[in-house]
């Protein structure tokens, strides 16, 4: 059994990994931590762990955390940082679900995240944890950065395209929306049931934190520079994450549907539909899974590529629970067999 | 007090307007008409309207019609076209919710809806309902083609562009996003609420009847080919309906709040948002307003503007009612002044 | 026109009363006080409000409110009763939407809100607002108490059955279901998104603030001891309220749906459904209406009363609004014409 | 490998059914009908599938449902009866999800569900499937009548109660909340998102069929005439189901939560929570668990249970897994090992 640690277990995020980890079969959780809530069952709080998970939080000890052979961490912002360094000394293997190491930049870190980066020499070390990009990466990485939730989606939806380099980085537009859960479980006023259901709305479009983050990565995979207006929605559910993405074809005589096949044929956890189909965010709930529909309607030149993803799944818990297998050698698939659940 | 009578009120439009209709200070419903429950009082079948309008469905009969100074159809598409020139003879007045009469081009609305048109001469006399461009035909019309909810919403916020000719007209991007009542009260397992809510997803990527409905009014009105990629979603909500418009910016120098501020300074139901603003759709809902942002992110060449309607509101039955007014000479507000209800 | 100020309106009774009020065609909004959000304006917190409220949120002053003739607390538990005695004084008419005056025993008012009363020399003087039951009292109050959400839906329920003596008194059950917007607009975990979508769950069972405020009242009516199982239930909608009352019938051949009729049918807002109907909360979305429906299902002892109000109207704004046209003798539904918002 | 086939799978228990029967370690899916999607790829239909069953359906022929080892029955009421006496004579062992084998009397039956039933003979036979109470004759059965989920969720709660003696019988209620998707996947106005969305009623108030089921089962149980008045609502959630149950105490000096710890110390999935606890429906959601808690408010003589299942779980298709594994002498929780979803 691998030990694992996880920091910061109290969060949308955390409460999902813990659902992931419990009956992981290669997995034994050895420390859950919380600074607000040491010393309580961690059942107590998240009720749909009774009975699988039998643990009490404790503070976020390093001493303790280095006892791990992996910690993840599910912390806000800016946290993972400040322990991480001591971890990776003590061969701790981890992965952030956060954001701290996911911008290569440290000055563009500091920018998007209003604060001074307690470790920018890790910054380079960091591997992105999109393991369908970065598979090899991953096996060796000591610390990954999990991605974040749009830049999954979106990154997941052009790639094929850029790859095969059909379209015009000039003028790529990704027109997302996220259920609520993206938002994170923080008592704050904007995401309350009344301000959230029955309502939609577009949020951040002068400028979201998850815009640097996947320009990044698509300007090194592309290797040119990539123009990208980036525009989030908040939709009234609880998870989901849907990317519409537009850009400008470039090739004649481009058969997308093939192409975006070929490149995902080994890909796990991402799932190609039929031509012409429009994934649902509800096949993918609860699952740890990415799936596309490629389109050009009205055969104009523009490229629409349609993704979904469980923003809570492949989106965050999930993703970091493959790259967690991918790390440690083991099956990529192992404990995150789920059917999605539908209805 | 204008006699009006509402032919197939049974849909969700149908009942919008009978409770807008209700109590419209200028309004005496005649008639209500439905096939298949005639004979039944309306408030047994929406029990909202209970003390508001004791009245039972008759079938639809042209001679009791023809009494009415004003009728509206709420019927599916293809069915106010076989009533129309019968009721435009007696000289009653005629808006209609359903899209019979929004395609100028008789093959193109042929190809679109799949059937026949049964007075394609009318197609010509047909005023377009869009109040903000066409006030003054509107006055005049004996015939008016209420306008589709995506396309209110997307013209009204391309409008203003396209008017200032600021932008490549070559390359409009409409990502919409619809709540459910837009889809109607018919029996189908598609919009159950075991599969809308909690899921989301684009539709009709490959083609939309809006699709053909928004090119011809903004070719009209910009005097210009027009390349437009239209992407309708579903979002899981009663009521609302957000566009997200984007364009290529061809001018520099262009104050894009000034402009829009000045374009619908006069329009009653257009509110323009200040600079930087996120309308929401639950901020328009069971009112008739179009709320308006305009984005330049990034200071980038893409223009986005945001616009959100209640679909039924000024999207169907609101938008109706103020033709009504305005072909009748009312107060453009009569009848219209809702506060939307929030939350 | 009557000159009116609202203390506290940042909350979804704040801003419900606001939406009626602005369009009430005897009310004049002289002042909308918040300490947090002085200087700010009313619309930019509550966009519905744009183009109907052009006011400033200013801080409470005992001056400024004294020169209305109305006003109305919109404010958390325990802040009314800090500043009534000085409106009093300067003849100030007053209604509060908080709990501050509802319970006639100081003790009991102190157990249950866990906090000392500022002015217990008011409570034996404070109208209890439930107009079916006190309209007179109501006309010549200087104090008005608008009773709480759960208790307008139970009272309105049980009433005829108490006034006609048919049902055993002690063995009364109120099953009672409530949207979120009960809650308020408060920053707290408990009333996420997604911490109450897709879930349904009981609260409070052992003890809830409007349980003693039921059994007060309804003992005042019947002048005998009553024993009441008060369950609330937090349901996933934004608004509405629905009661399911259970009481053992004492006598025979009672005819219950006559009996209702006759005692609402002078009640401008209750809306007793036909034999057999089961009430749906959205039947009175947005309106000030209870609509009830009493079943004696399988020809048992048991009577099983429907009855559904939306919590923030004849809950608490459109009953406060109410109240006030009362006392001013105005048209009692002056300011609340107001047909349901379905779907 | 157990044979299994799935007659009727195109609802929401039939997709329930799949989900959890693709993964179960011990099973082997044969075949799946549907008359009216044979030859369609089951994955098509609910792509939730894709990539995890790979198998089309075909019309029902019990010449190949005779093959199986076990055939489960996911069809409306009423076709299973016409179909299962051939497949017992087989050999095969049944388990129906519908109501045809639930009431052991033919005409209480044949009142209820309006037909007449095609195999009276089989009425006696049929084992009611709720193992917490008839486990050993389930082992034994041929044909299991899978429980109701309302009936479900009741019984679970009264149970302790009435095995212990300590509750008056003739007084019983039982106020039942479900999510939509009990109503099933039916084309059908009723449940549109538009018609349940932001909406709460009662129905069914004057009779609902699962009341005989109920009635009899805690008859048989209890050895005594029983009286309940039993009260559905319709909640707008997709999953989920709360019954909130009212019974007069009798006896004094009982531990109520002691009683519940000891009843169900061997039921694996009964889960009896801490004291004062309000269990949630979504800490079932997606699981094979029924969680319960007692309640004594205001130390009255009324105990209220709170019971909360996923009514497609331990409602349905979960609770005939269980069934599956007693049935065929598999470990319980075999295949049924799921942390709910959360949030």
């Amino acid at each position: 059994m691998i030990k694992v640690g996880i920091v910061g277990a109290t969060g949308y995020t955390g409460v999902e990994l813990l659902r992931l980890l419990a009956t992981h079969p290669d997995v034994g959780i050895e420390v859950v931590t919380s600074r607000s809530e040491s010393g309580k069952s961690v059942a107590d709080l998240f009720p749909n762990l009774r009975g699988h998970l039998d643990i009490q939080y404790s503070k976020p000890d390093p001493v303790i955390l280095s006892t791990c052979d992996a910690v993840f961490f599910a912390t806000p912002n800016g946290t993972a940082m400040n322990i991480v360094p001591e971890l990776l000394q003590s061969g701790v293997r981890v992965i952030d679900l956060a954001a701290d190491f996911r911008l290569r930049d440290k000055s563009e870190w500091e920018k998007w995240y209003g604060m001074t980066h307690a470790c920018p020499e890790l910054l380079e070390e960091a591997v992105y944890g999109l393991s369908e990009v970065n598979r090899d990466a991953i096996k060796a990485a000591r610390l990954v950065a999990n991605p974040g939730c749009y830049p999954t989606a979106v990154q997941l939806g052009f790639m094929p395209l850029i790859k095969n380099d059909v379209i015009d980085l000039s003028n790529l537009i990704a027109d997302t929306k996220s259920g609520v859960s993206g938002a994170g479980r923080k008592a704050v006023v904007d995401t309350l049931f009344c301000e959230t259901q029955e309502n939609f709305k577009a949020y951040g479009v002068d400028g979201h934190r998850h815009l640097p983050e996947i320009r990044q990565e698509l300007t090194v995979v592309s290797g040119k520079a990539i123009n990208l207006t980036f525009v989030p929605h908040l939709t009234p559910m609880i998870r989901g994450m849907h990317a519409t993405l537009y850009a400008p074809l470039v090739k004649d005589n481009v058969n997308l549907q093939s192409m975006f096949e070929a490149y995902y044929k080994n890909a796990m956890f991402v799932d190609v539909m039929p031509e012409g189909a429009h994934p649902e965010t509800r096949s993918v709930s609860g699952a740890n899974v990415c799936r596309l529909a490629v389109h050009r309607p009205q055969n104009s030149n523009n490229v629409v590529v349609l993704s979904v993803i469980d923003n809570l799944m492949k989106g965050a818990a999930g993703q970091a629970v493959q790259n967690f297998n991918i790390m440690f050698g083991l099956d990529e698939a192992a404990g995150l067999v789920y059917v999605p659940v539908l209805p």
